[in-house]
């Protein structure tokens, strides 16, 4: 069986190119010139290490079924050749979101945030994938992997302003965007 | 921070004695005299172990406001005195059960299946605390623990085998019944 889980592993070595890291909301994440990601629950820190965090792909916690239909249509996979520019975004919910119910949390997500149809805009353009981490664990809550070409740039910067200006946002109590490229030197 | 970890721990010491073990659907478990509860992600095997399952607590999935406000109103905690019978129902569900949207299990899980109105009778006399296991690699997706009253075994029987004959239950490919007593000598 294929594993869920995945780790990133900021180092010296890896197939991305760390080019930036934006911290937009609570403690720093230490740069480091690289990104590794592995398919696996990695935990043993490898050569090089800066920090190493962990998630597990899942089942969707609030997407409908008409919502899921439209993402399947139009979503595209990861590792596309032109899709060179990355951002990996480890995002933490304050307690006070975790503790309302489900459908509380449904609608700040969707209802009042419109945070599926948003994403829906920049679909196949950015490619995504969201790993769940708070159950292991981990500090952050998810990670959340994007993958597009140079130019969507522009359109994936407007995304992440579009969602961080909804109330779910106000949920949000530690945030790092980290920006990265495609390098297959896979040395800094 | 208090652990949300918990490790249930088959082998020859702890605090409940196993006196039964009943496979309902799936791959039989091994029974064993014991069963120790730790409030941690244990991972080392302790002398005399047969088996050990891992859970977190984490926040709800399914249940609205009204039903968390009624739930909370009614809900006994764990470790009441009286309360000497237990049970400890690890459950997985099928790949089809995960494969569904939200709103899908959803109105299996209460619309079409009642398993928050079901459990609701049978408050406060079972008290209990689902751990989620399906993002940790554990071959369950959930634990459930569950504890009771001798008088109160009846009741629980009920509530179990209403459960079992829910729609819900048809996403049920593994389930093993494991019932225990509290004996403070916690050795076999």
């Amino acid at each position: 069986m294929d594993s869920r889980f995945y780790t990133f592993i900021a180092g010296d070595t890896g197939q991305w190119k760390i080019v930036a890291v934006h911290v937009v909301t609570g403690q720093p994440l230490e740069t480091a010139p690289r990104l590794d990601i592995q398919n696996a629950d990695l935990r043993e820190p490898p050569t090089g290490l800066r920090w190493l965090l962990r998630g597990v792909t899942s089942n969707q916690r609030y997407v409908t079924r008409p919502e899921q239909s439209s993402l399947v249509a139009s979503q595209a996979g990861l590792g596309r050749p032109e899709a060179t520019c990355a951002a990996l975004i480890p995002i933490t919910k304050t307690a006070a979101w975790w503790l309302l119910a489900q459908d509380e949390r449904r609608d700040i997500f969707e209802a009042r945030s419109s945070h599926i149809a948003t994403g829906l805009r920049y679909l196949p353009a950015v490619a995504r994938r969201l790993h769940h981490s708070r159950d292991l664990g981990e500090p952050f809550d998810f990670l959340t992997w994007f993958e597009y070409a140079p130019s969507d740039a522009p359109a994936f910067d407007e995304l992440v302003t579009s969602l961080r200006a909804t109330e779910e946002w106000n949920y949000v109590e530690r945030e790092v965007d980290i920006r990265l490229i495609r390098d297959d030197n896979r040395v800094a």
